[in-house]
């Protein structure tokens, strides 16, 4: 029953000194930090598009299918991806969930053991909830709050000729496992805000190519991403032998894949390279990020590709988009 | 596709000053009122179980299947009649939705006016949205933020005993079309707390007993509700003549229905008098509020009911409660 399952998991969430009024009330009082501004980010995630369910999968091998607990931290994660992306500070989330009814409690059970290890590694206070019980397959929602001084959040829309393109780590193959494993750039983002002008940010969720298209769409400029530089994943690499058999290279894959949670930041050339200079470790400890310039901001608009020899040509915003009708 | 429809979604959008950055970049960044808590929450509705949708719903004609535009309205409804519950003053949406692949243009498009109509009657802006197709049933997920100051915020847990409980209008029988037309208290709400003194409120989602008997749980008291008292909706009524066989009296329905989205208020017994004394339109010019005293909050735990010959004894807290296991 939606009571019991409720009660256990409020009884399960730690107590917070952001929350005045915690979860369990018809909604959850925040006190929100002085003179910050709220950021707020939702993300959808539905069994059969955004991951395929344990014992619900069949024989498929690949994508691997991912256990309740994966699916829980994902759902955090990539809502923490998008907080990262504005330099935000996560502070809270909201969880709705639609279980089957079959099975649910402990579905819900393991979902929830998956939220809150996401929750406690980067400090996001549970403040709420709507659990729901249906006979169709598992749905999950996450909105995330997080706070940012004022005008201190990286838009998607200010990056300005010039600038270079940098991306936070190799990119492409995340299906062979990572969309099930992210770790979103939160104090990496925090880290750069503080020493690094940055005009302009985006994560890549859908595809590198299609997100930065997205980002130059939105600031009203163009780009030229510089092929030669894009750092390549190893299972980009793998995929393109392993995995289902499109014809796409590992470029390809790094490319247009998506769900790497990466961020492609648009910052002034001279700062761009201080930043990839600098150890990673250096500003924020225990980081696998590595920045790389992949390319730089025109005022033409479009995106473009530079060839290793050097012909620049259109290139394509491939990456994953909801198809409807 | 998800791009071509979010496109279409982010030009219909009106500006709003609480924005600091609207939706569109990979989160909102809102300008909280100063001096203010944030309050959030989250309902999420699914086809089948909180509506069935016209076109799916087969040849019933019971309960009456929704318009998308009316699935819309009711998901920022049902949200919005949380943050009444907590005396709070809507701020801002974020609306997830899975769409089918099959018709999902229209459908969104149906929806997202029927959104907007709601977030407009009530100066909620809409600070963003993730968009999903699949292959399953109609999902929208709707976050909603309001402010309040601190401290001020109606808390369930906060019941005291002597407490008169005040519900604001008749209940039960929503099934007959209320439960699509949702109006929410906000105004109400509002204008009662700068009024009269509040300890506890929450709103009647559940059902009048099950609401009410998770007021008094959450605030380690108990009540007794006055039967005779309890206005009875006429379509409770309505439908204890024409709904599913099932035996109920129009009492029944009126303390087990919910979805009747009235707030019940546990308040000083000499305040509550006074409210319902007071001529609503003086109050919230064009209200349809009716607020009644049901009963009393005692020091002993449980629901109680009080029959019309003065007898009292356990009431059962019926209601809604997700079925799964």
């Amino acid at each position: 029953m939606e009571s019991d399952f409720v009660s256990w998991l409020l009884r399960s969430l730690p107590q917070d000194q952001r929350l005045e009024v915690p979860a369990g009330d018809d909604a959850a009082v925040l006190r929100p930090p002085a003179t910050r501004r709220t950021v707020v980010t939702v993300d959808l995630l539905t069994e059969g598009v955004d991951f395929l369910l344990t014992g619900n999968a069949g024989a498929a091998a690949f994508p691997p299918p991912a256990s309740p607990w994966q699916v829980g931290y994902k759902a955090v994660a990539v809502n923490l991806s998008d907080l990262a992306a504005m330099a935000a500070r996560p502070e809270a989330i909201v969880v709705a969930v639609a279980l089957p009814r079959q099975g649910g409690r402990q579905l819900g059970e393991e979902i929830a053991a998956g939220v809150a290890a996401c929750a406690t590694e980067f400090s996001v206070t549970q403040a709420g909830g709507d659990t729901n019980a249906w006979d169709g397959p598992l749905v999950l929602s996450v909105t995330a709050l997080g706070s940012v001084a004022p005008q201190q959040a990286w838009r998607r829309d200010a990056a300005r000729p010039g600038d270079a393109l940098v991306v936070t780590g190799p990119v492409g193959g995340s299906l062979l496992g990572r969309h099930l494993a992210v770790t979103p750039r939160c104090r990496e983002a925090l880290a750069i805000a503080a020493g690094f002008p940055v005009h302009a940010a985006i994560d890549v969720s859908d595809g590198l190519a299609l997100d930065v298209s997205r980002l130059l769409a939105a600031s009203g400029v163009g780009g030229v991403l510089d092929l030669a530089a894009i750092p390549i994943h190893a299972d980009a690499v793998r995929l393109s032998t392993l995995g289902p058999e499109d014809g796409r290279d590992p470029l390809g894959h790094a490319l247009g894949d998506g769900e790497d949670f990466e961020l492609v930041l648009a910052m002034p050339p001279a700062a761009a390279a201080e930043l990839v200079a600098c150890p990673p470790e250096q500003l924020v400890a225990g980081t696998t990020m590595q920045p790389t310039i992949i390319g730089k901001v025109t005022a033409t608009s479009g995106l473009q590709g530079r060839q290793p020899d050097g012909s620049v040509g259109p290139l394509a915003p491939k990456g994953f988009d909801h198809v409807f009708d």
